[in-house]
């Protein structure tokens, strides 16, 4: 039976009373006495192998890649109904001793430890689940924006004219040239909706080079980037960000409810975000928690405290902090009208936590060389950015997304890492 | 009317007889005697608006943003049979004196100056025509693999331990260590298949320092990497990349028809690809085109006369080259089981350049390491990846395609950066 075709866990049901070849890892196994059990799992789930005889002598650790054949059948002893009476069983992968048992309900092991050994560790369930709902997560968030008429873009992560901070950039030798990675494709989003595209969206790495480790921080993580042309108001772009979230959390629920179920997460409901200036949200924690805040921002235990006072006072996870100064906002946030120490810019918190900062744009030239010159930087080192705007570029504005952020708020983890693969922080380059 | 809901041009069909708000940019203007005549362009189509009395007196530069309002009329002097008869027109945001035409149907502009104008070079319909296409190819290629129980991953960039190929990497600080950026996912996709996810595919960004400048490399480009778990042998592999190309290249046809026409470009279409072993296809080459070919490997002017030679014996654009020997393939790559001086692995060829490598990889520890040795290499420096393979990764294999080099080869463009919208040469690191 080497070459038949594999039968999925998942599908067992289907083959009841039929031989049928399984593949997957041996997630438990005891033979004793007459009759063993192998706890089969492939990527649908988990089938109870049942051994007799000679099946019953082969010697297979824990975790092992194996291939077994038999007939599936009926029983009320396990979950799906359905048991496999093995006739054949071939080790395709051995294990070797593993460095923590893998097969616990809860694993008892520390954060470092986990991501040492990544591979075993995404084996667990509770781990596999988050990277499966990420998946989920990134393709409801393509599938929403591609309906509403928005262009995938690619643009480079290698970059030469004006970090958008300054500082906190990973430079190299680019041949002959200096370069440094990207630390948000916000420039290129914005000249691709000035290059006729109008809304665009890009998925991609970016890079800060922040020297602090922190349970919410990553050195690489994953953008989720959207820009708008011709908007009207910065209300638009909060507006889209809303329906982009609230089909995001609709599909993941839709398509992975076994691994929601797994993490004990439920997807968020809400019918409206609520909004409120950092202006009210200063006077909140002034007066409510007797905190007070940076100049011109939330600190972490601000954002805390008003994610406690909108879950308590409108039932939501979610609030767009709205009206930031200019003093704290990038060069290119857009002046608000009213008062021009404002700007028309926002961000959304989730769980007490930033997850997204967006605003509207500035779009012209003029404006936006003045805007730099402000901000006392030197139009020059943003020649290739801003001389775009000498060919219109519409009213736009757009958000970016932190993915592993929004999925750690999401599932409750306690740590960023645990929502990257494999995560690059200021000690880990491994594996 | 200033903030009336935008309607598409595309849409303009359905409003006619209805004062409507319409929004882009001006393609021409001619303002001649009493009546003006003013081509709007937004990102789905061209719209004619006819200008008179003081609507005609504006003056408005060519591709500056315009918003428009007024009746749309039925016409028999349009291609799609409507026009506006514009009674408000406001510039929303001026254009400055351009660099180059772009109104024209064909450009005569050199590859270097519409690159170093790329927000205005790719308003052009055949140039956006490219992204356009290349972005639901990417929509195409994620729907196909999400249908056939695939993950998206998200793997570093920022790697420490074995470069596959050992030069070529651009290297930088990474706080007090050496990092450099990922030449491919390869090591990250085989973990996540032995992860437990099993099928897994990764679109993001690789880096090749490699210091010659071609029509056909770029320095930074986007690989679709695919790895698939508990494969019988590497015609699988094969046969999965058949399936998404065939997938992907019809998806693009059903949603970029306008597209395709604009580039006067169809989609290839094919029973089964043709599969040559290098062998055949270098003694081909020999009596043939009486053409050496380098030791295991086809040179670029052996490429192009193997695609000369499949398409005028069976008619197809591709062909799967197959069987490389170990000494030109990496140190993962699994040996031909007949042959061990021969690996299961093979190249896609594709109008006569290569656009894929894959195979099958090594997936057994033992295997793996004095595969290592043979090539000369320090299993040590690969201590992580190799270390994965203790926790038992089942069969697999996997291909890359470049997705900058594919669009190149169907879209018959001359240079493969036109394919990226702000390309990475040894040269350009603006815009």
């Amino acid at each position: 039976m080497e070459s038949s075709k594999r039968v999925l866990i998942s599908e067992c049901e289907l083959f009841i009373g039929k031989e049928v070849v399984l593949k997957g890892w041996v997630k438990k196994i005891r033979q004793l006495g007459k009759v063993g059990f192998l706890l089969l799992r492939d990527r649908t789930g988990l089938l109870q192998c049942v051994l007799e005889q000679e099946q019953n002598q082969v010697k297979i650790e824990t975790e092992s890649v194996v291939q077994v054949t038999g007939i599936l059948v009926k029983t009320d002893k396990t979950a799906n109904g359905v048991e496999l009476q093995v006739s054949e069983i071939l080790v395709l992968a051995e294990a070797d001793l593993l460095p923590f048992e893998i097969n616990k309900k809860k694993l008892n092991v520390g954060l470092d430890h986990l991501l040492n050994h990544r591979v075993l560790s995404l084996r667990h369930e509770q781990i596999n689940a988050i990277f499966t709902i990420q998946s989920m997560f990134v393709k409801g968030f393509t599938d929403f924006l591609m309906q509403e008429g928005f262009t995938r873009i690619f643009t480079p992560k290698i970059v030469s004219q004006g970090a958008e901070g300054g500082a906190n950039v990973f430079t190299f030798n680019y041949f002959d040239k200096s370069a440094y990675l990207a630390q948000s494709p916000q420039f290129y989003k914005q000249m691709m909706v000035g290059a006729g595209f109008e809304r665009v969206f890009e998925i991609a790495p970016v890079y800060r080079a922040e020297e602090h480790n922190s349970s919410r921080h990553l050195n690489e993580y994953i953008s989720l980037d959207v820009e708008i042309g011709f908007i009207e108001n910065v209300e638009e772009v909060m507006e889209m960000e809303e329906r982009v979230l609230q089909y995001v959390f609709q599909y993941v629920k839709e398509h992975c409810q076994k691994q929601l179920d797994e993490l004990q997460v439920d997807i968020p409901v809400w019918n409206e975000i609520p909004k409120m200036t950092l202006a009210e949200a200063q006077a909140i924690l002034k007066e409510i928690y007797q905190k007070d805040s940076p100049e011109g921002d939330l600190n972490t235990e601000g954002e805390k405290c008003i994610g406690n006072y909108v879950k308590d006072k409108y039932g939501s996870d979610f609030v767009f902090i709205t009206n930031y100064p200019r003093a704290t906002r990038p060069m290119y946030t857009m002046p608000n009208k009213e008062n021009p120490e404002l700007t028309d810019s926002f961000d959304l918190l989730y769980k007490g936590s930033e997850i997204t900062s967006g605003g509207q744009r500035i779009h012209r030239k003029g404006e936006l060389i003045a805007s730099f010159q402000e901000k006392g930087l030197n139009p020059n080192e943003f020649k290739a950015y801003i001389d775009s705007f000498a060919y219109a570029i519409p009213p736009h504005g757009g958000f970016g997304i932190g993915l592993e952020r929004i999925m750690m708020k999401f599932l409750n983890l306690g740590n960023i890492r645990e929502a990257s693969a494999f995560p690059r922080d200021c000690d880990r380059l491994i594996p």
